[in-house]
């Protein structure tokens, strides 16, 4: 019966059934919740068995205030802005993911990408700051760029990593654009529109600073069997 | 020796070692390409064995002259403006792809997906005509979308099958805006946006009606091991 | 004559005869007005009996100062950031109004047109936290949307829920667009453009996160005879 | 069942449901779909009773070819690009709904609206040519504008009259920008925005151009009970 | 000798020849300069006679630094965030210019256009809150309206004053778009569209906010012989 | 009575009443109004006595079937697409206005300008082919420009032909973009955007390519009195 | 005298002393002139020396007409939709200048921009379909580019060549935006992004398609001295 | 070997090799780096004798932290916000640069491309506040504008200093639109589409507020041999 799949704490309706009917359960995104709408709603998460919980977008602040609910369990990650309720699951995936960014300032995205990844049982390998701009920092790492089952390429900017990957490589390409840039950045549009248009097939795109979004996405494709 | 890859066409560099870089051979986008070149470089590929050679948004006019040279082993489909030279591969991924659209106007850029799909071997199910606002129609599917593997998601106007689908089943999801619509749809950006900010997880997006451009990502999801 | 209708503050012209013309009288836009311009528009509308009096966009400083004025017959509703001084009309229209919307952090923008309605004499069924990517939370309360004479759907993000709506019901809906989400949703225009685009019929739309407008034209409809 | 209410044509899934369900039959968009295919809908919602059946955005061309398939039953309206199959229904709304619109070349719109409108059982009042520039031409309908049971305003350019006549009457108002214009009216958007902007309360917009989706929302608004 | 003309301050090169050249005087623009720039550029303009000499866009906390330093002589208005260094020229105009604007919180603009014109030698008329969505109370001034030698039309939002007031007089009208809204109005871009796209002639559009310029533009006009 | 003032076409109501009102009679935009619907307004103008009559956006296919109609007293002007019923009015303005343009291809939209001031009695210089990146052939025109009354301007590409001529005389300017120039052009937008930007005071816009509001507003000015 | 400097036809001012003081003759822009205007204007330059005289965007039609007048001096190029009156200069430059170009259809505007130079007297080497999706076409083509003086990189769609070739030379790189590209490619606008957004130093940009402005700043700095 | 080339700290890839393959070492961005970030990778570079070092966007707060790392060998310019470690290089170019700026609150943007160029071993003249609207100001500089091997024109609002400029001298221009300005300048996009719509030819345009690109690429060309 529908009713003791949701969770109705009035302010909203924990989705219980969407671990069995999407493979993943809810995960609470943190900004405009208060601390204690995040606190109830993680409750209702853990009294229904649905451990690794996670929080996005998470300040450190609100954080500390949840740390104290959970204790040692709930693990936060401050330059991702991400937390976890519960242990990440054992890595059971087809292979690793590559996680790759531009830039220095591209690494909160990659990180909430990678500790998502992580926490639903994948291995991660961490490639950063190997802009286009710099190419042989990129080439040095071909061979383990072709050996991941799939690459998140996180750039801000002119967005054009996920293209220069899309012709070395074999697996299928989740391109983050980030906000990081100025002026006619405009905000991540640019490495947004760049990546929409990549010359490269088999390069698909999330919103902007969506680490979260690609890692789910990632997930998926490294679980397919 | 690099130079035995690239055949060197003048107008062209016919890329000969892509499918070995990248596990799929060169595609011809035929917008802007004269008949002559894409007769040129489909012969280029074809004496380097790399049949099926595919091109993409291909006219008819052009199709005939193109088909003149080549006969029976050229396949033209109008809807799609796609072609194909030489035979689809046998069907070999983990599954079949179900490739949805909102709208009899989405089909064009549904075809040109499952027609690549196809090409590179893979089986697809096409599920069309079944936009959200009569949702029975999608969920008198639902058991179809939950056996893909891949799905992938064309739609226009508002955009919002991905994120319905996403909410339903637990496959990776490849969300195509068309440009269908009209006024404040903008040539498909209004699509384009809302899939982008899908509030399924689990989805991405490829550019406004590149129908290709997902298919190349579904199957290489669909042959990942 | 003209004169009596206008009470002129200098600042403000109010609008005394509004009621008679339009069937709701002058409401505040507390938005760069200080407290005390409110306190006197407000001091104008009641010497001139036009109680029920509202105020949207309130912030809970100004709130109190207001308050100290009015002191009971003031009532604040922080979530909605909205104001009313002197008691609700009494429901008298043609049946119910459900106030849907998508996610928690619409419900600020649902609050305000819920609160409008109530002031204005409706009865409201408010249905939060039913955004379409869990489809069944939405399903749950088809019979309920059914019966509404006419439904405000808010939701930001890709802006799907009047769509889906609209495929279930016979009854007009009113979509208010909201400024929840990040990177390509742009402030809300995502959500307005999948709106505007609805492939439902019946849907119209207002300002991004102006729930008070949405509240003001579903209740001229739930009154009209 | 549902397999009897969806008539699959191959290219489109007839809903044959739609009427019972959304109070409203399925109406064929004739933008993008050939002669043929719009005949073989119009017939299978003929063979279920669906009578009238409306095609919109049809250019003249097609008109007279599915004319001769359906003959005196079906009626063309060349400035409004729309046609009907079968008689219109019997006016039976509440009152009547004035369609307004701001110049001449706004006509092609009002009229999809109007003749929408008197498809689904409306009595219409049109007020054409009424632009704010030229104020007195419209104070000079007030009367009529005030008995209205609902108003469809419809502009381009600076998209105004909606803001006026919503402060000149009781009733809910449906705002149509239109693409009439140039320079920085962009297609429409200029009109969108006014629109959307509208100082007076009670104004709901649809998308640029879509006097039918207004006509449908006013029919739903006249005939609410 | 062009030297003479030109006081090099450093960080500026304040152009004592444009009094000549335009009519007008060098004007500060006050947002990005520090009190003490803005001190040293008034007492070069002062050092050549040429008061009244005018900062625009000046916060009330550097107007006391600045005040400071010219005592009584030095003016500030707070609303419109302005400052006069000198006594206004008399009035010397072929007649008065009427600032009309639509809302209390377009006063801000509309002020700055009227001080900017008073200190230039102009009588004016304000006639303020007058939106479109209450007609009468901008048809009660239609006398006053029509008697303007010049009008500046301020308005936000839908940005219709300027229409509705060009249909009614003879005189050049300069338009003012705000920045007053949200949502759709995206910081005056929507009142700006509406102003270049107005049915009504005569009617001419300076940036948003810009009540500076239109003062200006309309001293000039009120001055022409 | 109003209704002597209003000749009702069916189509469009012809408004006698504009030149006691506005000083200038309705003028026809022949845009989208077929050549029998011009032909109507202009009768119905000239049976009131209100030549000239003017005629804009015609283009010359339809001006050859109106000419039919008038013979000797309607007068064409290809460049610029504008007509005019009857004589121009006298010269008997304050002084003369100078229309000035950038390139070549500015040329119709300035002609516009020009046709419309001369039927209105107004003198016109016509400055043709000034660009700012000639800087020179713009300062061997200072003479005459300054002592213009009014001064249009009218660009395409970066707009910046106001600004340079705002730097050098008294008068006011009214700016109009032109949609001359391609890319980043988008159609007159980029010398929108730098007109209305423009660093020189008392400069304002019009619509990108209304040559013929510019004409109206400078009319206007040049005959105030 | 200045008026020997100006050749005035009416409807240009040719301008003659353009050389001495900018380094470049007049360059005439084809598109929107007529031939026997484009003939005119050859002619003046001509009669005053200033061959060898260009024409950019000058279609194959009116080419034929300007040809019929010039004989064998006139050559077309009509890829790049380029003519020259005489020869081109001498090579006289520091170095040769490399124009590289992404894809086939980027061909005309890098066609544009390498006989814009050719013209201008540099030695020209083309780089042609060496786009970054596969890398090693253009990591193939690396010693030349290094050796060049300057480099014009010109590609559509994601715009991502400048910045990987800044990334591997020390010459100025000048990036051309191409309108190659549909959907999200916005008709170069991503492309022109990406490259204003290079994580490359020393790039600058030209207009989207602007192959010939980077043609005179490339001989420009190759001509440095 | 490449591990040579890349001083790997965790967080960056500080690239060695740039100065020898792009001839300018790796240059930080400050933004959103902290200063411990900022210093270890000076002081990485500083070990491989990379001086001088050089940190945009450096907030003066962060700059006294990395001071007090590096004493008197690091020079800080607040009003650039731009920091050096090591000496200035000689000046050894062709000639010298001059950066040229429109108004006052343009330094901030022109200071960055002076002292980069500073940095890198350039002469420069700096010619400030310089608008379009004052031309003399202009002209009176034009004998330097003539002698500078290269042109930095920076400017906010309507952009067309590059304009001007480049009618008047042989050499290339960079030009550089600030974000100075307020309402339609939309943060620089006015300046930026009118410099890429510049109608003088050799203008090529970096992104917004971009001053140190556009010295890196000055510095290359005055070093071009």
């Amino acid at each position: 019966m529908m009713s003791c799949d949701i969770d109705n704490l009035g302010f909203a309706r924990v989705d219980l059934q969407r671990k069995a009917r999407q493979g993943i359960g809810e995960v609470i995104y943190g900004e405009g919740k208060s601390a204690g709408q995040i606190i109830a709603i993680l409750k209702s998460l853990d009294a229904h068995s649905q451990r690794p919980a996670l929080v996005t977008r998470l300040d450190s602040e609100k954080a500390s205030i949840v740390k104290a609910s959970f204790g040692e369990d709930f693990s936060y990650f401050p330059v991702a802005r991400f937390a976890r309720l519960g242990e990440a699951k054992k890595s059971d995936g087809l292979g690793f993911v590559a996680v790759v960014c531009g830039g220095t300032s591209d690494i909160a995205v990659a990180e909430e990408a990678a500790l998502t990844l992580e926490a639903l049982g994948n291995e991660v390998k961490r490639i950063y700051d190997v802009g286009v701009a710099g190419l042989h920092r990129l080439l040095a790492c071909e061979k383990e760029l072709k050996e991941a089952k799939v690459i998140i390429a996180v750039a801000g900017m002119e967005g054009a990593l996920p293209s220069v990957i899309g012709g070395l490589v074999h697996s299928p390409i989740i391109a983050v654009p980030t906000s990081v840039g100025y002026g006619a950045s405009f905000g991540g549009v640019s490495a947004l529109l760049a990546m929409l248009n990549s010359c490269a097939s088999g390069v698909a795109v999330v919103n902007i600073d969506n680490g979260f979004g690609a890692g789910i996405l990632a997930s998926k494709i490294n679980h397919i069997r």
